[in-house]
């Protein structure tokens, strides 16, 4: 059931993306041998510029802004900038709100898909359609994380594959349940295509060989991958929520002095 | 400078693993072909039972009181347990400490390796010594994440190789410097080594080829990893953090009142 080998290379021939390209046809002319059961990554930069997400922007701050549907947490940088750990309409709680200055000509800012697991889906049928292919497609974005340094990159969209592998139920070699049962396939496929698609050269779609026993049509997306509602022990920044908690907290003990006043 | 294509794999033929025995020669024995510039990722798991790390332990629980540093955040579970994110000795934030009661015999946990960069150090050293090899080492475990659902294997101990691949002052096509600079790549080896290694399957180790570039004798380990100090903006939850400063706004506000008064 599960794989023991896998491969992952990078594509040639993906050319500079731009508003209105057909992604599907330009990967499928550059994915030469795709075959069924491969899973397709492309990073999330591509499908924005074919989607038209770029947008001019005199301040990235303000495009960060208007992304931006809740803000987790701040931090003053050394320059004087100020970073904001928000999350975004897509639910990611990300740096910037996913909001890219980099690979753009200046004034413009290159925002998130709008679905990505729509566009992984619309990748996926033309993959089909042009290549007679059943494929899984991961769109993948960059996450930094709370306790470690660096980032690694993450599934944000995805369509064709199971993006956790349930293992909840299944017995060790020993006949006890596993303590940890929910790999989040997708988003280790993201990291494992990102050791070959590297950050600034030109490669941003990578093929991982190997997972066809994660091919699922049925599967959910990438957005079921975001921890929502109380399951998100971490939904504020530690020194907002004490903040909150001060400000609460005064207001109580101010207003109990007042009752307890003869 | 980057790799293009990695091949990832398991290996066949290595043993339950007991206290005392020679990891080092195991994977020797077991990973033919092993050859310069490949990276060996292994479960902390067997590092783990190799080093006899497995304790007896009436109750989990009393196991990850003992090896927690700092608790995090708690939150109650529907079973009536209650679940605990912890920083353990290693400064790794986890659910548990890191303390595994799967795969092991009733009445036992299996604790996390000691030093899980010497670890790696040491078997890098033996399979240098036994197969004449020069290859990076790196040791997984594996973690959840605060806003994501499910886990991901990520290095918890490394030898050998550059854990993040240092990008800051590279520019992007356009000559820009890139928005994000610090890929985590052992952690994102370990993430790839986990889809051929799989969790209930007997198959602990992986090697990774194709990443040469990263091999650097002189890189720091894992450890290096952990987000410390004032740059974890995320070192209680957010209802550990509230209560706390409600706890502190309140005893100010009753204070204040009182001296408010004639």
């Amino acid at each position: 059931m599960s794989a023991t080998r896998i491969e992952v290379w990078s594509l040639d021939g993906i050319p500079e993306i731009t508003a209105g390209d057909d992604l599907g046809s330009l990967i499928a002319g550059a994915a030469e041998g795709l075959t069924d059961g491969d899973v397709v990554v492309v990073s999330s930069k591509i499908v924005s510029k074919a989607e038209g997400r770029i947008v001019a922007a005199l301040d990235r701050e303000d495009a960060i802004t208007s992304e931006t549907v809740r803000v987790v947490a701040t931090r003053a940088r050394p320059n004087g900038g100020v970073t904001r750990i928000v999350e975004n309409r897509l639910g990611l709680v990300q740096a910037a709100a996913g909001v890219d200055a980099s690979n753009v000509p200046d004034g413009y800012v290159l925002l998130l898909p709008e679905n990505p697991d729509r566009s992984a889906g619309e990748l996926r049928a033309a993959l089909r359609e042009r290549l007679g292919v059943t494929v899984g497609v991961v769109i993948t974005d960059t996450l930094g994380r709370p306790w470690r340094t660096g980032q690694v990159d993450a599934a944000i969209g995805a369509s064709g594959l199971r993006v956790v592998d349930d293992l909840r139920g299944t017995l060790d070699a020993g006949g006890r349940p596993l303590d940890v049962t929910l790999p989040a396939v997708a988003d280790e496929i993201a990291s494992a295509a990102d050791l070959v698609k590297g950050k600034s050269a030109s490669r941003p779609v990578a093929i991982v060989r190997g997972l066809a026993h994660l091919l699922d049509d049925a599967a959910p997306g990438a957005r079921s991958l975001v921890r929502v509602g109380d399951e998100d022990m971490f939904r504020t920044g530690s020194d907002e929520a004490y903040a909150e908690g001060y400000r609460d907290g005064f207001q109580e003990g101010q207003s109990e002095s007042a009752r307890d006043e003869p």
